[in-house]
């Protein structure tokens, strides 16, 4: 069985309104030290099998069909073998 | 500047429908090795500063105060000089 770790993130370019929210949340609870906030999504996805390298493009796939919105995000993901 | 990764998952016993219906839908696109999938949270924190131990606790207030539901979910960060 192999394990897909995979985090989701938006663009550098793409404001985004849940990190600036959480940001100045912070900030009100008196964390003063807080410079920015930037949120994302994180999948942990098992895959069955032991094949690498077909998990591996199978995960791209994924990414780029339903996890991702390639217009405003990027991905990025490791595998471990469980 | 330090960078804080957090990871924000449901703790294993919890029921987790975003991940039961992604897992469904990746079924469906004909991604027939899909085992399971677990829905997370993940988040970049930008703190100021080199304390490291500091933003360590900080870090960890953070989770339990906003960033993380502590009945349902589970933290995990790192630290990183930027």
């Amino acid at each position: 069985m192999l394990l897909a770790k995979v985090h989701v993130s938006l663009k550098p370019t793409v404001n985004d309104p849940q990190g600036l929210t959480i940001a100045r949340a912070l900030g009100r609870l008196g964390f003063d030290s807080v410079d920015s906030v930037r949120a994302g999504k994180y999948f942990e996805v098992k895959i069955e099998g032991n094949d690498r390298a077909t998990a591996e493009s199978e995960v791209k796939l994924m990414c780029e069909k339903l996890l991702a919105n390639p217009v405003i995000e990027t991905f990025i993901y490791e595998l471990e073998t469980i």
